[in-house]
């Protein structure tokens, strides 16, 4: 029996900066080939004008809108910790929040889902305290909003814990721990796309991945992610669609990846 | 017959940043004397902590929320000019509307009205195409969102024109201008509160104010404001309050007040 | 024996951002008090502006000249710990330096010595790879300029390695550790001048002061810092005055202080 | 007769910031090309990490160390005015040239010439009070500094009229107008390389341009600029260089250029 027949494809959007981009790969190209974006909010990337193009790509594209929220870092490109007390933190998140779900309103797109960017995903991951403060945020603002992240975050297990919907991660372009985690990392190298697709593919039809040590684990998903400054992430994001379509699992929206499920 | 038997009284509030305070008058007190507030959106001052704190504050005090967005300039305040194009000035502006309007939703408080800051209040009341790109996008956004402002700006007739509700205010704490402008400081100086007193209580009564060249002018306005960052504010606040009881002039929300116009 | 019969005094100067103030204590006021500023770079706190009027005031004061690099978050005034390499962290400190030394040479005034801010300080002073990299960067840019800090931290010890000058410092307003060294906090009360007054003048004539747990320990330094925002630090820093005067230790430069070492 | 036969060649330096990068060129196969680095100093491009690794590469390819302050706005990349005062704006290019400073310092690279920015270099450039406050300032720090910038600008005028060092600029990559400025664009297009290189030449022989208007004006310059941020910049530099080889026009540093005038 396959695992997900049906999938969600996310990845992050809107990450350039002023006049500055990040790698070769206009988001203009990858937005068709996703199914949910999620659109950076200016305290790691993005900027106002940035994020009213991304939601205006998003809407034509009918991809699910997500807000990016990350740590107050543009230099470090959030990844670099911040460490700050959790009501802090929460407070950068609902701002962020705020921003990508206005652009949302002006265009007529309603926010999807939130998902952590970088070191603050894998922090607040980690951190029972603030992912707590973070579902217990969520729940306030808006208790029918997809939190997007791994199974194994404290994120994922807060919000799954006051019943708040979820979208799991599979990481297509990150290295997996025995712990079911993916491996930090500040630089990722070009991949090839049909190994990245066959690894896609395998953890769509049987639910397993073989981490940085040579074991399977069980992975539970509903979305895969791939990242948009990953050198050659568009050719990385046709290897997966292409292996999915030969394997014959259908890229859908969240809502009728769940229907399945 | 009274021009205003009700008003409301608008302040700027959240204009702290981080540990650095403007002024010695907390916003906790002046909250209580005041019915609709313009919260700082982190561009020319505020953070997400100091919004929540406003956020929070206003809904305590059953004040109506109000975005309040300014050029992206911590450092002068919003009291300079930065010279973009309107679309991009107009991106400024939802951004910080979103960010005020999260936390309202975090607290359950309706964003009520949106007011331009500083420099951008007055470089938008006084270009046409600005201020039609910044009412174009309310009216997209949320077209019974109030636009708070000066009648002789641009801004709020492009709001009117097209329909929009408006708050027109009257400034306690400037000098106005000839052309029923305020005129611009970059610092004010304390002021007598019974004096002030006596020129909001007037403008309530008979529409009139005296301007910098000894004229009266009509001035038409739903909303008295003042600067929390204009010295000796608090007692500022308890000088136009004593003074409009005193006349029979009620405080009240901006709803009220237009009810009776 | 009297342990320092002259003391240098050591303040953190320029420290306001834009039109915002921390506390209600005016530089001007504090900067006649004291013999070493240690002037804000723009990181965690002072700007531009604000660097050329400290600097201004230091020169007119006759007050040694310090650069005072933080973290760079402004909002978090550099309380809030970075986690970046240490790489990148000199890199920052080296451009603060750079900031204050252009301004000083404006004014004619020399750099006198670099004290890392906040929680950079402690975090450097803890990470003995983070201190060596800083003393290896103060050696190549200026091997003769001082490097303030406490006794018991890394940064010290690496500069004193290196052979390079240092000024061990004496903390008036923060608790100590049975450590040596001070005890973190994000708010600091205003405290009794008198008290604090003594415990300076204890720690000059005796070179000893007593911990948070009750013991007395002996500290090693030849300049006494108090900070510019707690509250009360006008009254504080007179205090600390009136108790050296009664005492008879003379607070002198820096240079002074150590000629009788 | 040639007008220069020898000749500088400034580029702007470092522009990148944090993760992010201006069009594909990379500044480690620029330098090699040119005598004269403008080293951007953080406040409309360039950080801490970016402004050592150029200081590094202008020192291992012998090229001069030039501060390249532009107005504060990373966003707008410092081609938005800020209106500012000019004591204010003086400060931030004090800032700026001591961050630039400093590193030369570290590496053992002097400081040769300061360049404004973008939007700042025009607004200077038509500004008779700001052009005098910053000439007035940089003869305060260093007046042996060269003041690198266009011959009809104020700022160079003004440098003059105090004796002061001056750099005159031909830009290659921009249009002239009939007053002899060049013609901003906040968009600068790919450029044939073998016809930037024959204007760039015949100005060299002949000292004249061709303007927008089609008129030959006068040029009067010691350098050449060309921007690393212009669309096929490295062919660019190539083509300027191979004409002024093919015509007998030497490359050569700053001091070697005014030697021969």
């Amino acid at each position: 029996m396959t695992y997900r027949p049906k999938i969600d494809i996310n990845c992050d959007m809107g990450e350039a900066f002023g006049a500055w981009r990040l790698g070769l790969t206009d988001d203009e190209l990858l937005m068709p080939l996703i199914t949910s974006a999620n659109v950076a909010a200016g305290f790691h990337g993005g900027d106002p004008n940035h994020l009213d193009r991304s939601v205006r790509l998003a809407k034509a594209n009918g991809v699910g809108l997500g807000a990016h929220p990350g740590y107050a870092d543009l230099q470090g490109f959030g990844r670099r910790t911040l460490k700050a007390p959790a009501e802090e933190l929460v407070n950068d998140i609902v701002y962020q929040m705020g921003a990508v779900r206005e652009f949302g309103r002006r265009h007529g797109v309603p926010l999807q889902h939130v998902k952590l960017h970088g070191a603050l995903a894998l922090d607040a991951g980690a951190d029972p305290v603030l992912a707590e403060a973070f579902a217990a945020t969520i729940e306030a603002i808006e208790p029918t909003l997809f939190v997007m992240g791994m199974q194994v975050w404290e994120t994922v297990k807060a919000a799954q814990a006051r019943g708040l919907p979820v979208i799991r991660e599979f990481y297509a372009d990150r290295d997996y721990g025995p712990d079911g985690n993916i491996v930090f990392a500040r630089k990722v190298d070009r991949m090839d796309p049909a190994t990245v697709g066959q690894k896609v593919l395998r953890a769509c039809r049987e639910g397993l991945v073989t981490t940085v040590e040579g074991e399977d684990i069980e992975v539970a998903f509903e979305s895969i992610c791939f990242h948009s400054d990953t050198p050659g992430s568009l050719e990385m994001a046709k290897g997966i669609r292409a292996a999915l379509a030969e394997g014959g699992i259908e890229v859908a929206p969240i809502t009728d990846v769940l229907a399945t499920i």
